[in-house]
């Protein structure tokens, strides 16, 4: 369920349900962060990095069970850019690179929290009803 | 952060942090699972059908804005294999097809909540995140 973007006086005044939203150029900037944020790479890199702190790219590439070496170039850019992971540059030689979550990234974890939740308590309902359908045809 | 799928009694008995998982075949159908629904166009087809109800094709594909045909055929699929969607054959002339929520829809769709609510809240950090990265260049 998503929560309207209600102005709290219109909420008041009103007595059947409460419009949407109210701010078209906020809906489609709340649109296209959940466009970027809910992806299977975000959520595993993001548990990967709350479960081990800070890692190097080969680290990450390690852990993230599947992801190619592009997907997780990709991912952790787009990820830095919209400030869920910080990327530091250590100048030694040769110079090494690591990444670690933001307090923002640390967030977007809790918030999926549900998610994985969600899936680990049906997952036998989902087998279910994956079979269910093969079976239709 | 995910939820430790820890058997009760080892958990008990560890005095350091609890294992990840016992079961790598469950884990790997709980990151089965995450990685067909932690999708944008999975998000917004739940919303819709949370907010409408009971919606055609048609319908569907005018109201998730932005969404093609295929890839709202495509999620529909994916969806009503998952037990997220059941879709109705109306043996009238001519045929209609609508759909709507299962009960395992419309608890994906309060598992999501966590991250709407978050996008809602966090996206003036990340609109900052953003032109901060774009002017490092």
């Amino acid at each position: 369920m998503r929560r309207a973007l209600a102005d709290p006086d219109i909420e008041k005044r009103s007595e059947g349900p409460v419009p949407e939203t109210f701010d078209p150029a906020l809906e489609k900037l709340v649109e296209d962060i959940i466009g970027k944020v809910a992806d299977k790479w975000t959520m595993l890199v993001i548990e990967t990095l709350e479960e081990n702190g800070t890692l190097r790219f080969t680290q990450l590439g390690k852990t993230v069970s599947g992801i190619s070496q592009k997907m997780l170039t990709q991912t952790l850019r787009r990820m830095e850019e919209d400030g869920l992971v910080r990327r530091t540059v250590h100048p030694v030689i040769p110079p090494h690179v690591d990444y670690a979550l933001t307090p923002l990234g640390r967030s977007l974890g809790k918030a999926f929290c549900g998610v994985w939740i969600w899936a680990e308590k049906h997952h036998d309902e989902i087998r279910r009803a994956r079979a269910m359908f093969k079976a239709k045809g």
